[in-house]
């Protein structure tokens, strides 16, 4: 068992930020928690929740003295806060962060990190369609994933840290190259969203008649779309942004296999549509079979 | 209390006319089942779970004698089966069916059934992903919509004996126009239904090496598509084909704002995305202020 955090600083406590200060507390990896939030009425929250020792308005005052510092906020935000923390940062501290994207994240911090500071990039998959510091729950990341993506020489010790962290909270750890994890979650995770957001947008763009209907008659497969795409605006808007390029390669295929179906279906293809069907089910039964379903 | 049919005869015992069966015995509105598989070997497991008084594998025969008719298979074989059993059907017997698509099937259909007979067509808007007679339970209408697209001067008591039956069930009931149907069900679940299976076909499609790493770390985003992907290939070629024009225009109205949003990303459109994320969750809402999610 490795030694707790003496002081861990989670910058944001929303649905992830605030599932970690829960976990930590539930499974004593930190002494002490000090937790920002970006307005006073969510740190008033924060505080009403009892999910840290310690709440800040401003990352600078939360990481003096931090030996784990962790960016919990939408990544479109990590540029400003590295900027804002960096000199308060803690000789030998740890910097990691949860954002959904990799190499943007890597680009925007990586140059700020002070020597001395180490920068251990993560990313815990999960999550839930519901976002802010009530949504977080302590088992959260328990039998999830969590990404690894140190860039080149990172010291080794700190990855561990790290690792024994989420290890702790019941995720799973992975290590990987951040630009192979961003082409992954583009398609398990990034593609899906935006899809779910812009179907929901074209069911609300139908006619005032049939809108009424769609919402009256959600069959199964709307309501699931419907529910990823009740997810935190900001974060998701942040991802797209920042992990553009592999997000419209992901999107140009799916769009390229869409149309394939779109000429199947309009010319009576039964066999080219069977063919396609029988792969998504493929993959479903790929998924039980690897638990993750 | 409408009284039961004498003899309901179920063309086809799925995970719709199984559940049928199941919830039309659960609540006595049946005085006796026949139902039929296309193969001996689904007649025999029909048989062995006890869901019907008889079961044939000719809709020729199990439709004599029967005062209700309803068609459960896929919609693809629906000509063939009119064709096959309009000589059997008896004078005064309801033909019903619980198909995906209503013009196709009114066209289908509608010109085969024989005077005296009443034709009610129907759409229970239940399912799962699972198929087969094993995967029906007799709970599956409870609190579902049932949409009946009766063609014009259809006898009023054939409606009203069908709706007071999927009311016994625990469905909800509407009276639609076919060709309103068509439409609505496109954009709630015909065109998630391609998506979900063309997404998973894309993943497919990707490198092996990515293709391992999408299955080992899919996201709550993917495997929420898997889930609709793994639903029944027979049924879901059937309705893409025989929903074509409805279908096609949902999905070019989609990939019309999937493009938008992919131009958005590419130009950092910060706005733009926000917008339609947050169309997203006002659709969501909507759902749950109606009770649907």
């Amino acid at each position: 068992m490795t030694p707790p955090f003496r002081r861990l600083a989670l910058i944001g406590c929303g649905l992830i930020g605030g599932s970690i200060a829960r976990a930590a507390r539930a499974h004593g990896l930190a002494d002490e928690i000090v937790a920002t939030a970006h307005t006073q009425a969510l740190c008033d929250r924060v505080a009403e929740l009892g999910l840290a020792d310690r709440v800040e308005l401003y990352p600078a005052r939360a990481v003096v003295g931090a030996d784990c510092v962790m960016l919990c906020t939408p990544v479109g935000a990590y540029a400003d806060l590295a900027t804002a923390i960096a000199p308060h940062l803690a000789a030998g501290a740890i910097l990691s962060d949860v954002g959904s994207t990799k190499q943007s994240v890597i680009r925007d911090v990586g140059p700020l990190v002070p020597a001395g500071v180490h920068f251990v990039p993560a990313h815990p998959l999960a999550g839930t369609e519901h976002s802010g510091p009530d949504a977080g729950f302590a088992t959260l990341f328990e039998g999830r994933w969590c990404l690894l993506t140190p860039p080149p020489g990172t010291d080794a010790a700190s990855v561990a840290r790290i690792e024994a962290f989420w290890r702790a909270m019941g995720s799973m750890v992975s290590v990987m190259e951040p630009a192979h994890h961003d082409r992954v979650l583009a398609i398990v995770s990034h593609l899906p969203h935006l899809i779910a957001f812009t179907i929901c947008g074209t069911a609300d763009d139908l006619a005032d008649e049939t809108r009424q209907q769609v919402l009256q008659f959600a069959a199964t497969g709307f309501r699931d779309f419907t529910r990823i795409a009740a997810s935190d605006p900001d974060m998701w808007r942040d991802v797209f942004l920042n992990n553009r390029e592999a997000l419209l390669e992901m999107l140009a295929r799916f769009t390229e296999d869409a149309q394939a179906m779109a000429r199947a279906v309009r010319w009576g293809d039964a066999g080219y549509i069977e063919d396609r069907i029988g792969r998504g089910r493929k993959i479903r039964r790929s998924l039980i079979e690897l638990k993750q379903a």
